[in-house]
């Protein structure tokens, strides 16, 4: 623990992982492409489901839950939906293990083989259309708002914890509608929901927009996406929100009665985030003393380092932190003294700047005498003496100050990182060393196939309120459909 | 919604069923014996994790996540418990699809079969010990007191809901100690948790006791539990706390070194409680109207009616309710103002009772008039005219005496049909009839099976505290080595 990452700029796919091992945020699971989710990941995960949780409530969402287990069938009903995700799933055929006959320990039971497989849910889509067939009858059945929280499984063999793993936790939105309009308009809606939350909880600036054909989700019509920019410069899509028309509708042959008694198909949206904002809110904000959170989002918002020898020299520094605490606690400030002997105030320092607590304090007997505590900030390393009555005002705003902070830092190194061009040659080298480009694209495929293949860049999004107006495309020429943003991704 | 439930007395299962679709809690998935949580049985289970997860977190625990999927061999480490948990499981052996040549839609793609077969987690036991390998060194790791909210499945062919089901909710706690003591401790600790939620929250009364041999975990050294009576005398474990010993350490050779530098393997306990309380708190509080739910446990407390012709009625009910409404908020009760056109409140009023939504308050210009609002209670259907200064005060009596009543009527119908008796003939009377039989036991497995193969009753628990002496056993009439409590179980 008490050992350094490796530096982001000599090596930033370890500086990454190291993070992560050294913050005990996950670690590799037994089956290849599995992760565990150590107590402190988990902790971010549940501050971040909380602050997606209460929005979804507050925009009329309820949560339910559907089986993991999708019949085989289902996946082909939706023609792009089966090309997407037949490729990569994980395939139950039996239901019991017996002990070998042969006595080579416990095999699986022939005997047991499903009459037809199962599919373990890569998304949700099938098995949910499968029901909402069940419960939709009529225009006063509708508008469904569910939303559910679930772990998801697509088959991964390269595994890289909270960005690609086999087994993720997301949640997945899936609402039908009445009108095209109203789910558009809902679909837009929860990519708003995404991005105030990624912006003003994680601390993550997101740039928002619809996603090209080639890179939208399989068995949408349009995918609208929020992406960001990592440390290294490459993209990250933080979350997505799918209008998908009557496709799921079609396939799972759900209709309603209108208020107008005709019968019509119903339209319908998914929407999703995943424990890969976590992966997100490492690359933004980690350094290489590791992991800095934003305040709103961090499970410990200030951590108190006692500096003391004895139980009484501990006992003295509770007392005189005790009207503090107490201001702590009615605040709702996430606070812990970390008493713990045998560790030097040294390797504690390094222990909660790792896992990156905003706000540490120090007090020991010559700060009791000087009447003041010592705070140092996580995301700028200043520290200063505060006197103790000054304290939690000051704690206060310092919660406000980083905050910001980590957003206006994050936000100017992603603008500082994109460019504006029209020529390829430019183009091809900023894709190379790193960062956003903004250009017009002819709204070709085959245009977007031969950037990536020549490239490695893709479209992130095609941005909304688009102007394209006397813009060429970067690689034709040609007259440009859309203004969009290139780059490399994860 | 509108039409009722079977009888109880007519069917107990068919009105067990009847409940859970008209008060719209669960429905059948696809795959047989999945379960789809409605949103508004999810929301009870959402109000139940949160009593349990505040009060897991209050007792020190910190919450994770493990991998859905576990390699085959590893159930087999821990020679118990592979005999409980391979006759049920399912087995992942691909993780591809693909179009097929015949042109006969999609198959399992043959070439993406796996070296290890792969089980989805029927508990997750094995695959914490085999993480714990890698994080236990020292007593300084120790202990480690991980719970995890999860999916879990175990094949099930006879489907119901809530009670059988492949795939279930629950949460399962997995701790890790350096002594017996310190882990029997916290075995006992979370029966005790359990018990205060489930009868204090759910208002659902339950003994605590230790399994027999047959009855307990498989790989567990002791089985603790808490047993409920439902509302046809039968028996239903409600949760279960496992001491494991050193079992799981020995089976993943998970071995620390103690403070006098002495190595030895960990001592365990895991414990769990499940989606199934809700079937509980159905076959508990039920009754022929449909669910009766506590108020604790309640996502609406109160419902309120407005008799209403026009909007302009509606709007001066609403006036006429702000201040209470008001104080609703601040207080923190859950309040629901159903204010839909088109359906009457007589429609109304059955499809909240069905919800079981403890207090209804009706409003209509009559109320208005002598300034009064209409109150019913859900639990005894009482209803009187209640001034409208006097409301907040009078729902917050009838939050506690609802609450209250709930447990009582429970406990005295459990009371009045547990039986104590030496004789075995009247026993397998009362076990037929239905109810608890609290009698002597010669601690002997093979009484047990007989008695279990004569009246299908088994030994839900025996009791803490036990005193047998003088006591015979029920079967033999041998010197009783347990008192204990016998009856049909679900």
């Amino acid at each position: 623990m008490s050992k350094g990452v490796t530096p982001k700029s000599q090596d930033y796919s370890r500086w990454y992982t190291d993070i992560i091992t050294k913050a005990e945020l996950a670690d590799y699971g037994p089956v290849k492409g599995t992760m565990v989710i150590k107590p402190y990941g988990y902790s971010i995960w549940e501050s971040l489901k909380e602050a997606f949780d209460k929005r979804f409530k507050e925009t009329g969402h309820v949560n339910a839950y559907f089986p993991l287990f999708i019949p085989k069938s289902f996946l082909s009903k939706e023609a792009q939906h089966v090309e997407g995700f037949a490729k990569e799933c994980a395939v139950v055929t039996h239901s019991r293990l017996k002990n070998s006959e042969s006595g080579g320990g416990i095999i699986v039971d022939p005997d047991s083989k499903l009459d037809e497989e199962i599919i373990v849910r890569p998304t949700s889509e099938t098995v949910i259309w499968s029901m909402y067939k069940k419960w939709i009858n009529s225009y006063r059945d509708l508008p469904i708002l569910i939303n559910q929280w679930a772990n998801v499984v697509r088959w991964e063999m390269r595994t890289r914890l909270f960005l690609r793993t086999s087994e993720f936790l997301w949640q997945e939105g899936h609402t039908a509608h009445s009108t095209e309009t109203e789910a558009i308009a809902e679909a837009r809606k929860m990519l708003e929901v995404y991005k105030e939350v990624v912006e003003n909880v994680m601390a993550v600036p997101v740039l928002t927009g619809t996603k090209s054909e080639s890179e939208k989700f399989a068995g949408a019509i349009d995918t609208y996406c929020i992406e960001a920019m990592m440390g290294d410069k490459k993209a990250l899509q933080a979350g997505t929100s799918h209008y998908l028309g009557q496709n799921f509708a079609k396939a799972f042959d759900v209709k309603f009665q209108s208020e107008d008694n005709k019968e019509e198909f119903v339209y319908a949206t998914s929407w999703g985030v995943s424990t890969r904002l976590i992966g997100a809110l490492i690359m933004v904000h980690g350094d290489d003393k590791g992991l800095r959170l934003p305040p709103k989002l961090a499970p410990i918002q200030v951590v108190i380092i006692p500096i003391f020898k004895s139980d009484d020299d501990l006992e003295k520094i509770k007392v005189f932190l005790s009207n503090i605490f107490e201001e702590f606690k009615i605040n709702n400030i996430r606070f812990h003294l970390d008493s713990r002997k045998k560790l030097s105030p040294g390797f504690k320092f390094n222990e909660w700047e790792m896992k990156g607590v905003p706000i540490r304090i120090e007090v020991g007997q010559r700060d009791i005498n000087s009447n003041s505590i010592f705070v140092a900030r996580r995301d700028t390393n200043e520290k200063k003496s505060v006197k103790i009555n000054d304290g939690f005002k000051k704690i206060q705003e310092l919660i406000n100050d980083i905050q910001n902070n980590l957003f206006n830092t994050a936000k100017r190194f992603r603008d500082d990182n994109t460019f504006v061009t029209n020529n390829y040659k430019e183009f091809k080298k900023i894709v190379n060393t790193g960062g956003f480009v903004e250009c017009g694209w002819d709204g070709k495929t085959e245009t977007e196939d031969k950037i990536k293949k020549e490239t490695k860049a893709t479209i992130r999004c095609i941005p909304f309120n688009n102007d394209a107006e006397n813009l060429k495309c970067i690689y034709t020429q040609e007259s440009a459909k859309y203004r969009v943003v290139f780059a490399k991704a994860y």
